[in-house]
This record gives C-alpha cells, sequence and structure tokens, in this order.
C-alpha cells in the first residue's frame, strides 16, 4: 500500500505531508510549521479529500497552540479557549463544501473546552493525543468501508466488476486507504475487480493525476477516461458499478461531491448502472434535511480557463467553476459507510445507522 | 465575422490553413500544394469540423489531379480517373465517423466520373470550380440552418436564451459561419441571445481553444465551462437550450457528434432542456437505419493523457479515447438543417425533407 500523505512528527512538532498538486510528475513532501501554512495547504488543494481535510484542520490547530503557548501563562485556561476557538472557526471555513473540516475542528474546540479546569500544557498535550488518535481512526474507517463495501458489491453485482469512480477519494484523499478506492482496493484483494475507469476530473484533474497515480502505485489495473465518456461507456454496457466519494450528505441521502458527480448520477439511473457513495459518519450533516442547503464552493477561474498550468481559452474568457454539486439520493443504490451500507429509504435508514 | 479558415488560392494552386491545433493561442496558416499534406491535416485535427473536412478532402482531390497531371497524356482519361478512384477512395477514409468526408470524395468522384468522355484537363478544370462551388455552398448552407434554427428558437424557447453547445461547430468547423455556432450567431444577431455555455470538450479542447475563440473574436458573450458542469448547471435552470453539430445523421435522426453528446442528451431530457442538433444535408447517412452502424474513432491514448500538450497521468496510464457517440434521436427536440427544422416523428420527416 502507498506510504501515507500525512505525517504528524511529534519529536519536531511539525506536519510533513505530500503537495497533491505537484502530483503525478513529481513527489514532493512538505514540512510545515505553522497554522496559517495549514489554512494555505488547505485552501490551495495541496491538501484536498473531504476526509484528509478534516485531519489536517485538526493538525493546524494543534501547531496553533504549539505557536501560540508562549502568550498565555500556564493558567490562563480561559484565554486560551477564547483564542482558540477563533482559530477553530477560522480553519473550519477555510474550504465550505466538505463537512469533515467543520465535523474534525468542532471535535477539536469541544474536547478542549471540556478541558478548561486543566492547565494550558495539558490542553495541547490532549489535543496533540487526539490529532494522532484521528489520523489513526481515519485508517482504521476507511478499511472498513472498503470491507464493507467490497463484500455487498460482491453479494450484489458478482465478479470481475468493471468499476468507475470520479474525483480522488483515495488513500491521498484521507489519512490512508481510502474510500471510494478502499472500496476498490477492498474488491481487488478479494479478486472481484476487472478495473477501474478513472474519470480525469476537470478542472482540477485528481482523477487523471492523483487516482490514476494511486492505483498506478498499487498495481491495480485501471484505464483513465474524459469525463464526458463516463456516459457513452455506461450505454455501451461497460460499466457494471459506480462508487464516489463525498463531502457532505444530508439526512436524506442527498451528497455533495466533486462537479460531475450529479450528471454520473443520472447517466448511472438511465443505463441501470447502480451508483453508490462512499463515505465515513463524519461527513453525514445530519442538520440538512436535503442537499439544497449545501453550500457550493465556486473556485478560482483559472482552474477552468488553464489545465494543469497550461491556458487552454482565450484569454478574455469568463468561466463558471462550480467545483461539487448534489447528487440526489434516489439515484443511489447505497451508502457505504464503516456502520455499513446504508439503502433505501435513507431518511429513516441513516437515522436508524448513524442517529 | 471571422476570417476563413480554410482559402483555395486559384492562381497559385494551393491551399491555405489555419492550424487548429494551434489555437487559441496562435493563429498559424498553413500553405499546402500536396495530396498528401491535406490527408495528414485532417488526420492530425489541423483541419477538423465534419463540414470542413468535406470541403478539404475535395480540395486535396483537387491537388492530387494537379500533381499527378503530368502522369497522363490528355486523352488517357480511363487510366487518370482509375487511379483518382484509388486517391477519392484514401481520402474517404482518413477518418472514419463524419459522414461528409466520404459524400465529399464520393461527390467529386462521381462528378469526375461523368466526365469520362472528356480530356484530362477539362475533369481537372471541371474539378477545380466544382470544389470552389462547394466551399461557396457551404457557408450558404450554414447561413440558411442558422437563419431557420434562430427563428424556430424564437418561436419555441423565446428570448434572451442561455445556450450551451459543445465541440466546435462553428465557422472553423465548416467554410464559415458554423452550423450549431451558425444558429448561436443568428440569435445573437436576432437579439434573442443572453450568453453561450461553451463545454471545453475534452480531450482535445475544440470547445476552450476554439469555439471560445470564435466567440471572443465576434464578442459574443459565453462562459467556458468543463464539460461535467453541464448537467449540474441543467439542474440549477441556467440552460435554456442545447444546440451541438453532428458528425453522421442516421435515417431514424440518431446522431453521432463529438464524445459526451450522448450525456447532454440524457442530461438534457432528465432536465426538460431541448436538445437540437444543427447539421447540413451531407450529414445524413440514409443508408443507416439508425445509429448503431456508425463507426466510432478510436483516437491516439496521449489526448487523454495529455492537456494541450501537457502531461497530467501517470506514465504507465492506459486510456479509452473514443472520439464521437451517438446521441439516441428520441432525445432530440429538432434536427436543424438548411431545409428546416426537422422534428419528430423523424423516420417519416427526415424522408420527406431529404428523401
Amino acid at each position: 500500500m502507498m506510504e501515507k500523505s500525512l505525517l504528524y512528527n511529534g519529536p519536531k512538532k511539525e506536519i510533513v505531508f505530500l503537495d497533491q498538486l505537484k502530483l503525478p510528475l513529481e513527489q514532493k513532501y512538505v514540512t510545515c510549521k505553522s497554522f496559517a501554512g495549514m489554512c494555505d495547504a488547505i485552501l490551495s488543494m495541496k491538501l484536498r479529500g473531504a476526509p484528509l481535510i478534516g485531519v489536517s484542520g485538526a493538525f493546524g490547530l494543534l501547531l496553533w497552540c504549539l505557536e501560540n503557548r508562549k502568550k498565555y501563562k500556564d493558567n490562563e485556561t480561559g484565554k486560551f479557549l477564547a483564542a482558540f476557538e477563533k482559530a477553530c472557526h477560522e480553519m473550519a471555513h477555510v474550504r465550505p463544501t466538505a463537512v469533515n473540516l467543520k465535523w474534525a475542528c468542532d471535535r477539536v474546540y469541544r474536547y478542549a473546552a471540556g478541558l478548561k479546569t486543566s492547565s494550558v500544557d495539558k490542553i495541547i498535550d490532549s489535543i496533540e493525543k487526539l490529532c494522532v488518535k484521528m489520523d489513526a481512526d481515519d485508517i482504521s474507517i476507511c478499511e472498513k468501508i472498503g470491507m464493507n463495501g467490497a463484500k455487498h458489491i460482491k453479494a450484489k453485482h458478482g465478479k470481475k466488476l468493471r468499476i468507475l469512480t470520479h474525483c480522488n477519494a483515495g488513500s491521498l484523499a484521507t489519512c490512508g486507504y481510502g474510500t471510494a478506492v478502499g472500496v476498490i482496493r477492498s474488491a481487488h484483494a478479494a479478486g472481484i475487480l476487472s478495473h477501474v475507469l478513472v474519470d480525469e476530473t476537470r478542472p482540477y484533474l485528481q482523477g487523471a493525476r492523483i487516482t490514476a497515480y494511486e492505483l498506478s502505485e498499487d498495481k491495480i489495473p485501471y484505464y483513465l477516461i474524459c469525463d464526458n465518456m463516463a456516459g457513452w461507456l455506461m450505454k455501451k454496457g461497460e460499466v457494471d458499478v459506480i462508487i464516489t466519494g463525498a463531502d457532505r450528505i444530508a439526512a436524506n441521502g442527498d451528497a455533495a461531491n466533486k462537479i460531475g458527480t450529479y450528471s454520473l448520477s443520472v447517466l448511472a439511473h438511465e443505463n441501470g448502472v447502480p451508483m453508490y457513495i462512499a463515505a465515513p459518519e463524519s461527513t453525514f450533516d445530519l442538520t440538512l434535511k436535503n442537499g439544497e442547503g449545501i453550500k457550493i464552493e465556486e473556485r478560482n477561474p483559472a482552474e477552468v480557463t488553464h489545465a494543469h498550468g497550461v491556458r487552454i481559452a482565450p484569454a478574455d474568457a469568463r468561466v463558471k467553476n462550480p467545483a461539487f454539486d448534489v447528487t440526489p439520493a434516489k439515484y443511489l443504490a447505497g451508502i457505504i459507510t464503516e456502520h455499513g451500507v446504508i439503502e433505501k429509504p435513507y431518511v429513516s435508514n441513516i437515522k436508524k445507522i448513524l442517529g
């Protein structure tokens, strides 16, 4: 299996991460010792993928603590926590669509606030332990998602499956193993995978650059395709199952994910191809009744006028660049979680399994 | 309006064309005096677009005549025509999907064969006149398509339309004015266009590189989008009409066009967005009952592993690269031709209008 893309060096109190902007042509590791550096890495998508930016946000908050430690006496816990709350709020809003970032920041803050009778040093020590645990937990959650998904699709859809995925919900989108790619890894290990069809995933090309890279590294057979080929391959009977990740899932199963996922779901429905979302509990936002309330991030126009740094459009081109869309739950065959595969009816089954 | 992308210089007996591989960053005109040069320009997509490669093929055959003239005495018409037939066959098969290339080569050959009692010089003179006429006819056909389309969508769908198009069916895909972009030009001139949504059209980026360039040159307002955004914009109510070109239309209205068109049609159908094909009579292949018999060209893997020349995928990536797909007629609101807009039922109406 691939190396981890995010590492915490405890003795040196620093984060080391793989700069995902450079993939697949360069494997560049970056060392970061500052809260601002982690915010920037998430905003610029050097670090990306809903579960990974959750844990990265938590480690960013740990770096804030270490940077700001000297400003407080050890018993000034109240003052420290008040400033820390602001940092948590700031980090939670660096990117708006993936709920995992907010989930992680809320979790770290609530945990710290629960220790308000402790010393500042004690709180920081505890936050460090929590971050390390969140990192490890994320991997084991992904492994469970992979196992649950592979078992389910084997039982439902048979052997030698051609699985299409979009964007990167792989080991580089998580702390390791991956969600959608986790299911693919487990399916490959179980001998039920023929090959993967990888959507290149414009504009940011996470499929071509990152998923293809992960699959190449792990010798899992795949074909890279352009996003606009997926529907035609479904129509020609060349896709057995679709599995993607998600950035935020509402209480009724509507799922925000990388732009293009909505279109896949309509095409899958039309062509009778079962489509699954694979995501951990932390991706659910049960405060939302359905997908309508999900905020869709509009990103930099240069992502569309350029491809991997090269200009492809006239200099005066205006663009639209919604980074995500929302797939209606009605088009999904199921949502694969660490607690099992959630099937229809989603409202009651999501409540039953996660509520 | 834009300059012509293909010009025949009669006195010099040479073709001058815009190298569409260089757009939009460079406007490079190429001079060609050989049959092989025109075959290569079509194969490599320096010249592309179904109607344009038809007329380019015809001019390529004229160059064959001029290059080979000296091999025959003026009364060796039979020998000349036998060799010319082989050249026509070769040119007709340089690219397989667009029927216009075959249509044009067949037309030139039949015309020449009809002159078998003439001298070789007389035949070549006549072929030259035919090519010049085909070039001029193509422009006036496009203008009629534009007028018919704009009148129809104004009557059916109202004013200030947001029109989505895919690939390039513009003045650079034809001898001038364009088919789908012809309708857009006419709609703009008639004041019923709000703006165009231009699919970038991976892998070859004809939308980003060529359609956007044409619209920029002509000051027609547009937004460039990635192909996988089109469905989501339809879902959000931001698309009023879709118009694309076609490469081959069967007797029942099934239409082969650039990869991604099929997906648009399914998404349009799901979201109640009317979708039209705009194409001249020469794009119809009435020998085909439906779209199943249309040969889909599989192009070079490097188109997918690269974007405008830059590698975006791992070195060992395998790809699929179907260059076209087939849109079932049932998803179309109409087919816009120079003879009028053909609506359902297609089989009888196509026969009535074109038969």
